[in-house]
């Protein structure tokens, strides 16, 4: 028989999943391990604002939280599932991975319970070993790990005064949060009003620990940007660079997720501030001559990043172009150097304007005095988006507009803003001015004399086609000086010695090697 | 002025999308260009089917299908959202590639009329080019686009004396489709009880044109399948590979979408049927002996492929490999050369049976009679899960088991099957014998004396921790003999050299160069 003579096999079982003590998430040892203490500091940071609503008597003591983790999303009734991805809101308490899972946590104690759900023996076949809850609470760093199934019974004896369910809606999406529910729940005091309000506050501002997840995220996106860089040739096909990039950071960061659909436009593509999607999806060809405008960013551990690179396709700024970026970098700095806790986000907005206008003016593209251009809303014209956003476990992290927050603007050129607060101390956000030339926006700003005064139309018309820049970082606002978590090259000397590098290198695209014939 | 020195820009601005009068799909010119006649011709099947039931007095004459397409859907309540992906009986008959639009095809005239969704034209700014009804028209080829506000008077003026929506459950997810709705259907007499049978069974046969689809995107696999193999070194991390695939396929092929889930499995995590979902995300190191059980498959234009390669990491199969592997393709050889039209697709799942365990008695591993081994389900104790499904736009495509098929068997080892049915010419369908040493399946065995008598214990023990070996081909099912429409190494010797080939190249992989220690 062959396999007798065959030498024993040497190989190693790996450990079971979740039996090896582990209390961290890592995607190896190349990538960040994060202690599930992150979690223990969030639930404690939840714990004390509920406390303190007791105190004030807004809040029963005796109460819990309760949470409800998200579910595997179907593609539509078919049996493919995306890639699971964890509710924020839940993954920010409990650090959990998985789908269909409860948590709840005391107020008076802290002390947590998780639930996860029941598997059959027989799912062992499909899915893997099944997890008995002693390994879940190692692993997660909780008081307890029950089965969903004994919920009712776990609380029912538990006895909370009142329960703390999540419902909110999202300021960005307009969308509703999936509030907790199980059979059973009516038997118990529910309080649905407080608790999104109280978790979008505290996840605004980031602890040490999720700020060092955050800026690995960065650091993932900044790398995959580089490597971009590096390799575009014209001739490409945009979403060839979303593959590079979305390559780099899983095989490099371990980044399965990215934390949005990637936008990578060439030439005029990058006019068009939501590219990417189904009825644009990256898939025109990159010119000789084009400007790029390439948005991606790659979550980790269900961080987010979301950073914005700008730069010619071929590896040399034209004069125009340089122009044009340097204008949004100015914009960019400006903003950097002067945001810090107690400025007005939209003051910042309005200084980016500002500082990007003055230099459109100097560059010939507009005439007039600013703060008149301001006022008309050029500003607007191009760069019809807020100036950046919060950024934390979603690219557009809650919290912009919450009750005790200063309303939306209704100025043009300012209510578009995804926020209108006063910065604070640890608060993460994105800083990303941009300039683009629409022609829908020029044609209206041309039509209208308020705006059009400001306008040299014989230069505004060969940046028709052009495109846009927008340069976007993630940034930490701090009393001491604020943090850069990403970290790519931004200069034009920097992007054009970066790009000359690439060159030095042999890439292979497989265009017009294929069969079929194209008239494209 | 600095940029009034500049030479003016040469750029070509890209030609604004569906304007070009483009009546096809590709991802350009080194990828499968797609005629929109593939479509026509689909609901030209559908048609006259449609047609015969009005004949047979089964359906009224004047009736018109009515679809709903796809919508966007969000991650929970963010305003991230997955990337479109449109629903497959809906693109099977239009074509289409964008979310919310509904189709009406008239059955007398065979003429249809696609609806978009009317956007504002600030959405030109975010989203780009507002796509006049006339271009989609050219695109999609059709008789007539209006806006999806205006289908109600649309549908009115066209008088249908019936609509004929799709409503029906998916056998392997059971989940029911989404039936189209919208105000005002309710002046209408609707019936959803035919239309997902007719549909579904149509889709178990493919054109020549969907077949021409199928085969590029089954080659893309292929390619992705051999750069893996090429590529992987012991040490690595299951999920490298796994972005190795998706890179290869998205850059080189066009496929944005994989057609499932990537199963990646390193040693023991080969066992794991559905290995890479969130509780077991192909996150473990891959070690030197390790058998890999690689089941990957992308799509293109909705179409997808199902490959599985199952190889040593180092590229040398010891003999114990060797010999569970050639059992395998064995099974998998004669399942090939047997099925055709005619043939019980259970007839040759116990085929498959019957090739692998007579190759594990060979290999010192079974023992006693095969077709009593049958009768006992010892083939099911290896390969717990049947030997393959109908494969099109959906991974596990719809048709397995409707009403007028053969339904589900209730035996041991064949209650698994995703169909019973009968082979048709130019049927598509996955061929997937494999084995597998899943410790909770083993036990069971070991304990039931009408099994543990064909099992050569000591033997056995030498393969706990193996994993599993799978070898999944493409298959249409063809009168004049089978069509396979993946190409990857299957023979020992085939892979061999292809992954020594591999061990030329230099790889990277960022192992231990990080910042970050691991005990792991």
């Amino acid at each position: 028989m062959a396999h007798a003579m065959a030498a024993p096999s040497k190989r190693v079982v790996s450990a079971p999943r979740y039996s090896d003590g582990a209390t961290y998430f890592d995607m190896g040892e190349h990538t960040l391990r994060v202690p599930m203490s992150l979690h223990a500091e969030n639930r404690a940071r939840l714990v004390a604002r509920l406390k303190e609503m007791i105190g004030e008597g807004k809040l029963n003591a005796g109460s819990a939280v309760l949470l409800q983790g998200g579910s595997d999303v179907q593609r539509d009734a078919t049996d493919c599932t995306w890639v699971f991805r964890q509710e924020s809101f839940f993954h920010w308490v409990f650090g959990v991975l998985e789908p269909d899972w409860f948590g709840v946590i005391k107020v008076d104690s802290g002390k947590t319970t998780l639930f996860c759900p029941k598997l059959p023996q027989d799912f062992a076949v499909v899915m893997g070993r099944i997890i008995p809850p002693e390994d879940f609470k190692t692993r997660y760093q909780v008081e307890s790990v029950c089965y969903v199934d004994d919920m009712p019974e776990v609380l029912g004896k538990m006895k909370p005064t009142t329960l703390l369910t999540l419902k909110g809606v999202n300021s960005d999406s307009g969308l509703t949060t999936r509030e907790a529910h199980f059979d059973g729940i009516d038997k118990f005091s529910v309080n649905n009003s407080i608790l999104h309000t109280e978790m979008s506050e505290l996840r605004v501002t980031k602890s040490a620990a999720e700020i060092e997840v955050m800026r690995y995220a960065a650091m993932v996106s900044s790398e995959a940007h580089c490597a971009v860089m590096k390799h575009i040739r014209p001739g490409m096909y945009e979403y060839q660079l979303e593959s590079v990039f979305q390559h780099h950071s899983y095989y490099q960061g371990g980044c399965r997720h990215q934390a949005y659909t990637n936008i990578c436009g060439g030439g005029v593509s990058g006019a068009v501030l939501h590219y990417g999607h189904a009825g644009a999806p990256n898939d025109c060809i990159i010119r000789d001559g084009d400007m790029c405008l390439f948005d991606m960013g790659a979550e980790y551990y269900c961080y987010a990043s979301d950073v914005t690179c700008s730069f010619p396709a071929n590896g040399k700024f034209s004069a125009d172009q340089k122009m044009i970026y340097n204008a949004v970098l100015a914009a960019n700095r400006a903003v950097f150097d002067s945001a810090k806790p107690g400025v007005k986000w939209d003051d910042m907005h309005e200084l980016s304007y500002r500082v990007m206008l003055k230099k459109l003016k100097e560059g010939g593209l507009l005439t007039g005095d600013v703060e008149e251009m301001i006022k008309a809303d050029i500003g607007g014209v191009f760069q019809p988006h807020g100036l950046g956003h919060l950024i934390g476990m979603d690219a557009h992290d809650p919290g912009g507009y919450l009750p005790s927050c200063p309303p939306r603007p209704t100025k043009d050129g300012f209510n578009k803003l995804r926020m209108a607060r006063v910065l604070k101390h640890n608060m993460v956000l994105t800083i990303e001015p941009g300039c683009y030339f629409i022609d829908v926006l020029l044609d209206r700003a041309l039509a209208d004399p308020k705006k059009s005064k400001f306008i040299v139309k014989e230069e505004l018309e060969r940046f028709r086609g052009f495109g846009g820049v927008r340069i976007e970082d993630d940034v930490v606002i701090r009393e001491e000086g604020n943090d850069l978590l990403n970290k790519v090259p931004r200069t034009v000397e920097e992007i054009e010695t970066l790009m000359a590098e690439g060159r030095q290198e042999i890439v292979s695209f497989p265009h017009a090697e294929g069969k079929h014939s194209s008239q494209r």
